[in-house]
């Protein structure tokens, strides 16, 4: 923020009295509070980024591949593993992060004049992304289980006339899932606009069982944009590679406004060390879905004031869980026992990530204390 | 660029005829087109790199450091070094290339009903920031030399009431250094708008002896930024490192636009890495450096059509030259004998990247042959 003695910049009088987005960087024995992967990369994951990268130090006095061909490419082919949809590598795009993604994706088509909707409680940099792109955000409303019902996102796509519509899917921080008929139901409505449409997939490699990947609509959908991350499922949150697939078409109106070279060598280097090591990373992505939905089944059992804790269905690696008369005292009482989550989500929720099993046991022991401390305090 | 054919999508319609920017990506011997250094980095510089990844890599399942406290630490550490001029690591800034650092100065500092202006010819991305920002781009002129004459920058700067103004010394593509009384005159007029002035010292290190760096400036003037670039001194095109210093409160503003998270954790240890062999680094600078100057004073040996080339004076690590009837033809000429270069600069003007002494041989062999050739046609 500008202190008020600072000198005259002409700063941007929307941004004023911003404070930069980001939750805080606490240093705890447990953190689960920004839905980072437990599991360090082994020694072999680091050994592959280490040669990878120093293969490409070796030209690190050029310019990188402007159109990162090879890294889309893996891209390309793990997608196909993962979700059973092929793509070519001219629909695949990547950037420092899904939130450089969504800024292209802004940047080409929303800005001045034009809307960006969503669907709350959703994932809060959507309004961030809007703001600094100048384009106007809304959003319709989630039903009281967080799903979303088709209706009325046509009936507010069809007033409000977007020429973005974001979707999360699984959605943070619920951790619901879209069903493809919902998802459908927003194409067509956006197709009349026209609005482009994206699936922020970033926790997609989490959904349980059954569950289908909105890739899977792409074919039929040119103004369809799935987003994905290497943050979550390949725990790789500090490399920063964001990618979505869209039609070849919608690729390309982000190659105008993304800034040449924007994904370094080394990005692109340690980016194919991580999918090469596929296997193993999606293995531990397995047992998360596991510890998640153990985490589920236990804190539905707990009792918060005589009632059971409500929690969301969750295709994430986190999990909304509720309600507290006072969250924040509870965030306070867990972090206090060396706890980290995050205090985010409608009034009363709080977000836990799924972490090591140790890591849910500490985060269980802490939640068990805390909510014992404050009934007696109510008493 | 999106084919007729193309399914709709609310593409901005500012966008639709546009194509990506970027020189040519081509493979010939000889690449002196992008002012890359020529030197790769060292097996020592390989190593550190490789060496200081690995260590991050071991946490990259965590977020990084939002605010890479180490990295601006090095880097006021180096400018010190460089420049004489002790900073604060909180008046430093970096992101993926000093484009994304120009690019959060218009966000914060630009936008829609803002004006943006320089001084022509100039860098040719600059435009471009422009419109990804929304902010009206306009210019004034340097004189024949390209000089920037303070009185006519003055006077364009109330006329046209800017809230950024980009000074671009060692200019691209002609490498002008500004005397500091220009940016100083500069400085002034921007105060009484206000707007931010940024000094681009993309090339700075190779500025000859006895020509100071706007650094030495920032002390008085809050609303000077001065952005600098790993690219070309540090051999590092391939890191995408750029940064600036400037005030604690400008720096502020910017950190409200960016997108949490832009630095990755690998950017960061490879930008320490190379920043930890600066000596070695900036040694091979010296090389080029003279390496530059003998290069000029060649070509101003040079006849084109009986007359002595024109070669701009330069403080950077490229030389504008000419001036050539079809230009295209000689930068082909020279692309035929394996010699890349840039067609880029006022008309009849080509730019050339000072490259190793085998390849400057290269380009002086080039030039010789495609000149005799070109004046034998004209017989």
């Amino acid at each position: 923020m500008i202190t008020p003695d600072a000198p005259a910049l002409p700063l941007r009088p929307e941004l004023a009295d911003e404070v930069p987005y980001g939750a805080p960087q606490l240093d705890v024995p447990v953190r689960l509070n920004v839905n980072e992967n437990p599991y360090a990369p082994s020694d072999a994951v680091v050994a592959t980024i280490s040669r990878y990268v120093a293969d490409a130090a070796r030209e690190l006095n050029r310019y990188p591949d402007r159109d990162f061909s090879a890294l889309r490419a893996d891209l390309a082919d793990y997608l196909a593993v993962e979700s059973g949809v092929r793509l070519d590598p001219a629909q695949v795009w990547a950037a420092n992060g899904s939130n450089e993604v969504m800024l292209h994706l802004l940047q080409a088509f929303g800005g001045p004049g034009r809307t960006a909707l969503s669907f709350a409680p959703t994932y809060s940099m959507y309004p961030e992304y809007a703001r600094d792109t100048h384009t106007r955000w809304v959003t319709g409303r989630r039903a009281e289980d967080f799903t979303l019902d088709p209706a009325h996102a046509v009936a507010t796509i069809e007033a409000e006339r977007p020429s973005v519509i974001l979707l999360a899917s699984p959605n943070n921080p619920t951790g619901t899932a879209l069903p493809p008929s919902t998802v459908e139901a927003v194409l067509e409505a956006a197709a009349r606009i026209p609005a482009v449409v994206v699936v922020d997939e970033a926790y997609a490699e989490f959904r349980r069982e059954g569950v289908p990947s909105a890739l899977e609509l792409l074919d039929a959908h040119p103004h369809l944009a799935v987003t994905r991350t290497m943050s979550k499922a390949f725990a790789a949150a500090g490399l920063r590679l964001g990618y979505l697939a869209a039609s070849a078409a919608l690729v390309d109106a982000l190659r105008v406004v993304r800034l040449p070279y924007h994904l370094s060598a080394v990005t692109q280097a340690a980016a194919r060390a991580a999918l090469a090591h596929r296997d193993e990373l999606l293995g531990q992505v397995a047992d998360l879905r596991a510890e998640r939905d153990d985490l589920v089944t236990w804190l539905r059992d707990q009792q918060v004031g005589g009632r059971p804790l409500q929690v969301a269905d969750t295709d994430a690696n986190f999990v909304l869980f509720g309600t507290f008369a006072d969250r924040h005292a509870v965030w306070q009482g867990l972090l206090d026992r060396g706890v980290l989550i995050r205090e985010t989500g409608p009034d009363g929720w709080l977000r836990v990530s799924v972490g090591t099993p140790a890591e849910t046991r500490s985060f269980q022991d802490a939640l068990t204390d805390v909510v014992a401390e404050t009934a007696q305090k109510e008493q």
